[in-house]
């Protein structure tokens, strides 16, 4: 069991995961995201789906594909001052190609930089309006002097495939749980090579049980990977009973939980319950219709359970689709926590079951079928037998087990022990 | 429009019209009432209605019609000590005649002060139990030697009719919004002089712009006349969606609110908004079968999402129902701020649409549309996108637009606006 | 009327019954219960119920009937250092029958003792597991010299029957309230000789006037008493409306009251009312599968709107199941205080009648009627008028007069007054 092991094995081998991705140059279409299913896929079997360009998915199309081989920005000695190979954000996400020499006044509107950070590169894209373009450090910029500069894009747009994979670890039930992450970012660590990782493993560790629903995760792009996912299993999405949005899962910061549209769907009760009864700090947030995926499996025509969890959440923080988000700023221990909660979680809303007592009129006796200690009198109850009490009580077909662990204020785990008893007695059904 | 007028001048015009109206003898019959309708229809044009004494009402009966032509109290030497023409509060209204010489003794039961305000004349009543009398200040009567008084009150009560009037603003759909004021009030600026004022003019603007709405503006004694109103559109009453009862209009208090007995109305949730989104201290209450004529059209079997709204409300000042509440009492900043909370009010009423999302199967394509910027990766949103993301996410049939501004946080208007936007790209309809 | 006489006569009264039921060695069935209910038979007529062994009773069974003659340890002098004869506590509840010699070593794991509290008798009982034993002090204990000590329980485990009472108060209709107490203990005054003589006295008092419902009083033994009278009246168990388990009633604690497991129950409503209104200190506490009765009135297949009235609650003191639960640790003065708002609560709960508006459209004229006060314009009203007003608006059949009284912040007995006077005058029906 990975459980077994200790927690900062399991984070390390995480962040040696994100290090291996890092410098690939991903985007929503492309190589960069192929290669990066290739390495998910040495740590489990993925089924790898290529959807053609000009494919409809709901209200959108699948865009042409774009690949870089090289871009660079040269001054008039030849050498490169702003250069694709040190990092994959120099190039604006689908630029176009390009091959130019022209003054610095009039390639300046293509260069984007971080003005307030002068130091850090900005991440930039232009998906569905033809640009080109460059990002870079402004104190780069500032140290450009006038004259003429070599530009040079050597990128492809041209029909071919958006990429995306999927994992299914089969449970018990048909029912299924959506895990997803966004994949189509390049070199940022925290959004979402760190997402990624926590899902891989996350995983690989419900594979080593069986859990109750089956488990499928999507490593997807984002916004139009999800749209091509939910277009192409429309007839199966009623499968889909909860869902949880990976992302942002390894920065400093404190674990953050957004809230499904839905705001009080099973998912968000079980996420809550978790983060409140652990000692962590943690926020929980409304629904927005902004963020990752939670946009599309939130749409008012899916309207899923489906909530997102991060650390610092979207946009939170100064290295947010920055230079700054690189491996230094993600951490072992970060994306360990990560994924222990989600391990808690869905270990928690696999055990969540409804019940109906079978002997609803009075309390059964216990004591008959060795449940209760038969020696009455004392004022002194165990939380084992109060928990029995809490779920023949409640189990009349509309409360489960997190509504008797809510309600009794007894720990979930103590609460599914006593229906487990009282499973094996015959006096609840599920 | 008059929005673009400085509000002090329409301030200036509401109180000139409250200071014609504030000499005459209001009662709830006769020729005051005619008096007063004359004067507000020289600003809108009024369907005068008279219903003749006997009619039945719901549960009540028309009464007589009750006229005063002079009343007073007039000492030994034949001086007017108490005299109706100084100010129609001296008596008590629907009076029975009277003309007889008596002793103070005599004539004292039938003398109205208020002891705790010595210079101030009271406001008294006796519709419906045959009285006559007179109301004055505590220092008059306390300075009145015994002595035999020629008590003279030259009215008549006769089989007449009672008055009220409606002033019809057409929308563009038939569905009325009811908006109604006493009129029954005699020398009392805030009650209701500074309602009716407030009415006038906000009749005024609306028939400046088409509203959604139709709005009926009803000008009634107050009970009785709302009484008759409701008994003469019985059948129609169920065109009445939303009302609001205007009252107590100019005085130096802040704005309050009463909820509809319903509690949560949509009138009740507009007014919250405008109230609690704007910069002005206010006060929300909560519904009471008492006050103005929301008992009327709150009545169990009518339960009229209907609101009121005053400043100071009901009974809540010293000078409530007294010589005080004169033409100082009220001002043009007051009621020129009642008026815009109206004017707020309906416009968000007017465009409180629900609309249904025509492409809810994952977000629509914004940037195709023209609709959203199309260069990504920016951390910066603009709130105008994330309204229209709002209005997407929640246009399922069930949520209005003061839901999704109340949801979202973002400003009513920016969402209006975004609705537009998606209607007039076919995303969205009502 | 029993409400006119001194509360501390009653009091001291109810006090006078503790002290005749204390000595008696009760347990779930035996000769002990049966004195007590003649006892109580002398105050109310009961009708004694006898369900023989081995009767099934929902999932339990009527278990053997246990009588005890003496019980005593004895030293190797022939003295009783643990003695029956000077309290029932000292013989484990149960107990079967013993007569052998033993040291001490031997016996030790017989003697039941409280470390916590040398000089008190704990209360242990063993009804479904054949156990022999004693309860003693621990200081009495530790003055045992090691030896020999004889050891008799000279008791009765046989074929017999359970006993429990009721008595029932006829009222204006068939529906129920019922009011049960445990009759199990032995000589423990609080728990529950106290719930017990307040629940005698309470139905004296109802007996006194016809009550709206019919209040059915149960004497029995907990736990399997209420599960037997379940059992035999399963078919009739659906007249029961409203229920209250009465225990631990005489200690010097502040009143606690334990909502159903609805939560929201009329009954639940109506304690909440009362106590909050009172200048009583209380708690309310919600429900939970343990305590007394209401864990089998409660269960999911019942369901009733069955709470509990205690003044410190279950296991909540130091002296509860102990020697020192004595008579001196009960109060006339508590055992007045629970029996009065016992008495508040079911006055309110007979009157909380919906009423129908039978004129919902506008106000119905209530001055034409004598019900208002005709001089119209004053800023004072009175309570009584209001309470009509609201009675009259809140009349819809949906809402019972305590919930006019808490939406109107008006007494109960103003509310019920008002709905008298308008039912008198024809405005209103239930």
């Amino acid at each position: 069991m990975t459980e077994a092991q200790p927690v900062t094995a399991t984070g390390e081998d995480m962040h040696k995961l994100v290090e291996r991705m890092y410098p690939l140059c991903r985007s929503i279409t492309g190589d960069g995201v192929r290669a990066t299913l290739d390495i998910v896929g040495e740590y489990i079997p993925l089924q790898v789906h290529e959807v053609p360009t000009g494919t409809q998915v709901l209200d959108w199309t699948v865009p042409q594909e774009w690949n870089v081989r090289d871009a660079y920005v040269a001054d008039a000695t030849g050498r490169r001052v702003v250069d694709f190979a040190a990092s994959s954000l120099h190039v604006l996400g689908y630029s176009v190609p390009v091959s130019a020499t022209m003054p610095l006044s009039e390639l300046r509107p293509h260069l984007h930089t971080l003005p307030e950070h002068p130091s850090w590169v900005p991440y930039r894209t232009s998906y569905y309006k033809p640009e080109w373009g460059f990002c870079l450090a402004q104190e780069t910029l500032d140290a450009l002097p006038e004259g003429d500069y070599e530009v040079r894009v050597d990128s492809t747009l041209a029909d071919g495939h958006l990429t995306y994979a999927e994992h299914v670890v089969p449970g018990q039930v048909e029912d299924e749980v959506i895990v997803s992450c966004h994949v189509c970012h390049p070199s940022l660590a925290n959004d979402n090579l760190a997402g990624i990782a926590v899902a891989t493993f996350l995983a690989r560790e419900l594979a080593e049980r069986t859990p109750y629903y089956t488990y499928r995760f999507l490593f997807a792009p984002g916004t139009i990977g999800a749209i091509t996912w939910l277009a192409r299993n429309r007839e199966r999405v009623d499968r889909v009973k909860h869902g949880l949005v990976l992302a942002c899962a390894g920065d400093p910061g404190s674990l953050t939980y957004k809230r499904s549209r839905r705001g009080d769907a099973e998912i968000d009760r079980v996420l809550r319950h978790v983060l409140e009864t652990s000692e962590r700090p943690h926020r929980i947030t409304e629904f927005t219709p902004y963020g990752y995926d939670e946009r599309q499996f939130c749409s008012p025509g899916f309207d899923l359970g489906v909530g997102s969890l991060t650390r610092t959440p979207y946009a939170g923080y100064p290295e947010y689709h920055t230079s700054a988000d690189d491996l230094d700023f993600v951490s072992p221990e970060a994306m360990a926590d990560t994924l222990a909660v989600c391990r808690e979680a869905f270990a928690l809303l696999d055990r969540n079951r409804r019940y109906v007592n079978l002997s609803p009129y009075g309390e059964p006796q216990l004591g008959r079928r060795g449940l209760y200690d038969a020696l009455g009198g004392r004022s002194d109850t165990k939380q084992a037998q109060m928990a029995m009490l809490w779920v023949l009580n409640l189990s009349d077909g509309e409360h489960g087990l997190l509504d008797v662990a809510e309600r009794s204020g007894l720990p979930f785990d103590t609460v599914a022990a006593a229906a487990d008893a009282l499973r094996g007695a015959g006096l609840i059904e599920a």
